[in-house]
């Protein structure tokens, strides 16, 4: 079974967090809520609740086979936790996949994943991912071997789609 | 193409709205968001935003061919108007798809479609549908020809599945 550790903070964007969690339920995934404190409750960029079920601190490598980070404001403070930057640095060098929507591409510009990648991102932080050495598309998903990226939450039914399929190869 | 009028109203479940919103979309449906008045910002029970694409008033039977209806406290508002009664009424005698989660059982039950068929939701409106006839079961999804039930939002990733495998038979 896939298990994919989820990068929750506070003001993370509602719709990207839950749409690919529930869609990866439906493939049968598991989905691990992580956060910098375990059971403890963060809020959505709207105002949607989500309980932490592990602390960064107690995963490990072996512990997942892919990462999902949603956007909305929760990537300027996840970007700021060494242990998150170590686990997107790692899962890359792995293969393993890491799929980032929104604002969430500021998590692996500091992990320095972007050099020469390709992928999308909300338009504002356009800037900061070409600056990062990434190769910036405006498309609904682009997928660069590991990397799954999207742009805001009406791209959620391809971001979903392209995360479930990127398994299935 | 299959064409979805998901019904929208103040306080709506924000999940059991927008996952299968996009999970039907991924699919190839397209959802109508309708509401009392069209191009009107409605808000989730959490908060997340639903600007309104059409008015009940201007939707008729041809223009879709199911309905979902999600749960929180919209129900309640939307099980008042009489157009929304009509439109569950004649979709379910025409056997299209109705998929209804949480407390979103209120509208079915004031359309007076619930006698007989065999239904889930939220368990503190099980009173309320085995009043109206129903056979109430616990489960995660519950399909009773065109009907397809679910209880709560982790219930949502069964429920999309189940969604989108009707429209396949």
């Amino acid at each position: 079974m896939e298990t994919i550790l989820a990068l929750v903070d506070e003001l993370y964007e509602d719709m990207e967090l839950w749409y690919p969690k529930y869609r990866m339920e439906e493939a049968g995934f598991k989905v691990i809520l992580a956060a910098a404190e375990a059971k403890k409750l963060y809020h959505g960029k709207h105002g949607y609740p989500c309980t932490s079920e592990a602390a960064f601190q107690d995963v490990s490598q072996k512990d997942f086979t892919g990462i999902l980070i949603p956007g909305g404001y929760a990537p300027d403070r996840l970007r700021r936790i060494p242990k998150v930057l170590d686990l997107v640095k790692n899962a890359d060098a792995e293969g393993k996949m890491i799929a980032f929507i929104c604002h969430a591409g500021w998590v692996p510009i500091s992990a320095k994943i972007l050099n020469n990648r390709k992928v999308t991102s909300f338009f504002a932080i356009r800037d900061d991912m070409e600056n990062a050495g990434a190769k910036w598309v405006d498309a609904p998903v682009v997928v660069d071997k590991n990397l799954i990226t999207s742009r805001t939450p009406v791209d959620l039914p391809a971001f979903g789609k392209a995360i479930v399929d990127w398994y299935k190869k």
